[in-house]
């Protein structure tokens, strides 16, 4: 595990999130890891922490979250968009091998027994909430998110730093096919007082 | 309505979200319009599109959401950061001049009894698919997307193009208090062979 990976403090874990990045979706069940792409990835709670995901049914990935009951959320970089859109456009139920021909590099966080991405800019654990009507009829997950870890050269104190890490660890946002924006410009509006 | 804004095939109004911006919310009834900003909005599915959006419990705009079962999604842009930040923090329940007060500008498409702001980048007349324990138990709201707008400046032929626009337009991506992120730089990442 790299040095500069540092915990989230779960209270922050939701800004993660916020800004709206695509997101890897990794999973393991019965001795099988895998790992898809998921522009559909939102935070919908602050404490606990919660999250939603779309999974199609087609995924190899879903069924390994359903099966296991646990999966990783974690934010991609500029430097990963050509993996991004491999992992995102492979599937491993019709390329056994998709994990070795994109070359991804998988590890573990100790005392969680899933896979995550090398080389993210965040990573979070969740416990699938199981909600059987929306992954039915709409393919939503809703996830809790029990423990966070982000690349403190980008992420430290509950805050993206974009503005000042290097260019090569933007989040990326995806739009369709391969085209994608790279997240920008910090911008601060004037905070406004509460009515309440 | 200005001569730029354009119809979006619906069959692409969920790339209008696929990338992440905050969104402003906005809805009708009984005489009462009101707007808020939501960070937590999705896209859910393609055909017919759909999307989710988180609207806590204290927000006059859910009420007027349940009460109407039709809602307006649209794409703030950077020259609306300000008045974005302003309605995701006055609440029309304890500041009943909100409106007013943020200078908000909204109009109507037609056939759509639902209001919509002025000077955004895309709209979305959205049909509440009604799932109780969602909106009961996570806040979470579902909704069909009926029809679709874009200010042809910024979006056309299905694609954003912010790369070639004023930076004005470019969508906002919420951090925490008054910080956001603008989209950023456009990025290509080769087609990769779909296996299936």
């Amino acid at each position: 595990m790299d040095p500069q990976i540092i915990p989230v403090d779960l209270a922050k874990a939701a800004r993660l999130l916020n800004h709206g990045p695509t997101v890897l979706v990794s999973a393991h069940h019965a001795g099988m890891d895998n790992v898809m792409a998921a522009a559909w990835a939102c935070a919908l709670d602050f404490t606990p922490p919660k999250l939603t995901v779309v999974l199609d049914k087609s995924t190899m990935t879903r069924e390994l979250v359903e099966q296991s009951g646990v999966f990783g959320i974690q934010v991609p970089t500029v430097a990963q968009l050509q993996l991004t859109l491999q992992l995102g456009t492979l599937s491993r139920r019709t390329t056994p091998d998709k994990l070795e021909r994109t070359g991804v590099e998988l590890f573990r966080f100790p005392e969680h027994d899933m896979p995550f991405v090398n080389g993210c800019s965040a990573w979070m654990a969740c416990k699938l909430l199981p909600e059987p009507r929306n992954q039915q009829v709409y393919d939503l997950f809703i996830g809790e998110i029990v423990a966070a870890w982000a690349d403190s050269r980008v992420f430290s104190n509950g805050r993206w730093h974009f503005e000042n890490a290097e260019p090569a660890l933007r989040s990326i946002h995806h739009v369709a096919g391969g085209h994608f924006y790279a997240i920008g410009e910090a911008m601060n509006a004037p905070t406004v007082k509460s009515s309440g």
